[in-house]
């Protein structure tokens, strides 16, 4: 199998490239550090990547920003940002990308345990991880060619958790999340939205 | 308590002021068809709307729209209907209405239920209901002075079923949809998404 992975670089994308090993052919695409890049944000750039890429067997996403902070604090571009990026730049690789994907192929986005477990200051970012979801669960009854979309949604990453001073014994080994991307790439889920928790 | 009905001329809307009766002083706004109107779609035109209205007790949405479609053949500007409209609309009723309810107050807004149950046709929809309930979820969080929030998930209600030429048997009928948004005004919960299914 061919297998992009965006966000190929991040702290889950490379513990994904990681888990893939040798088995499958890895072109890790990202923002400003591989050597394909694409802003999920920017559709053309979307279509580029996949006319560089050529056909594939699976698209895995690992990328998208969205604002974390105080619901009264956050402006307009605050909330933007989230739909622009993590949110529609997701569901623009969908959009683009199913046609250049093999029969049978699998894509498989992100979302994030804030869907599900809200905390204060995560009003945009649960829109978001919500929202990819219930579009997964939508897109999965409308995939041509026996193509899958799963989307994981990750539990906070023990590292993270370390990189941000928070408690990092609610969080889960990065190891573990990026199993659960290889669960959805080999499996034959389609329309889950797979919980990396350990 | 005075509450203002967003959406107060649609079928849910106008079942929902029905079911208040008399019992609360009731604002009714929405788009076109009511004294004071608003397009949600529009943040000056909130900010207007509670200018007019004062001081009230508590905002229930029952206003948005989004596109139905196959995915396909759904155009960029079918999503940002959907993330305009019914998503970043209800959003902004919260983020502007929020300093305008009274302490203690709450805000009731509407989903349904393909954002659980999808169809062919509804990822745009489905991706906006699971965004609003993912909102509702953290944003409960972060109300101030005991103000609530929830939504309700509306099933398809038979009227609207009939309309479609859809079978109405998986219909909810739309005094019992009307009653879970009482529920919500009513009662203690905060952040809940309740599913209004019969």
């Amino acid at each position: 199998m061919k297998v992009i992975v965006i966000g190929a670089t991040g702290t889950i994308g490379s513990a994904v490239v990681k888990a893939i090993g040798n088995r499958y052919e890895v072109i890790p695409v990202s923002f400003s550090k591989s050597l394909i890049k694409v802003d999920i944000a920017d559709s053309t750039s979307i279509t580029k990547m996949f006319k560089t890429t050529g056909r594939i067997d699976a698209v895995i996403s690992v990328a998208g920003l969205a604002k974390f902070g105080p619901m009264t604090s956050l402006t307009d571009a605050d909330f933007a940002l989230g739909l622009d990026n993590k949110l529609m730049g997701q569901v623009n690789l969908v959009r683009s990308g199913t046609e250049h994907i093999n029969d049978n192929g699998s894509i498989t986005l992100t979302s994030g345990i804030l869907s599900r477990k809200p905390m204060k200051g995560s009003t945009a970012i649960s829109l978001v991880n919500s929202a990819l979801e219930g579009f997964v669960r939508a897109a999965a009854l409308e995939m041509p060619r026996g193509i899958r979309i799963n989307i994981v949604s990750p539990n906070w990453v023990i590292d993270t958790l370390k990189a941000f001073n928070m408690d990092p014994t609610i969080g889960t080994p990065v190891e573990v999340v990026a199993r659960a991307y290889v669960q959805a790439l080999e499996g034959a889920m389609n329309g889950a939205v797979i919980e990396a928790i350990e």
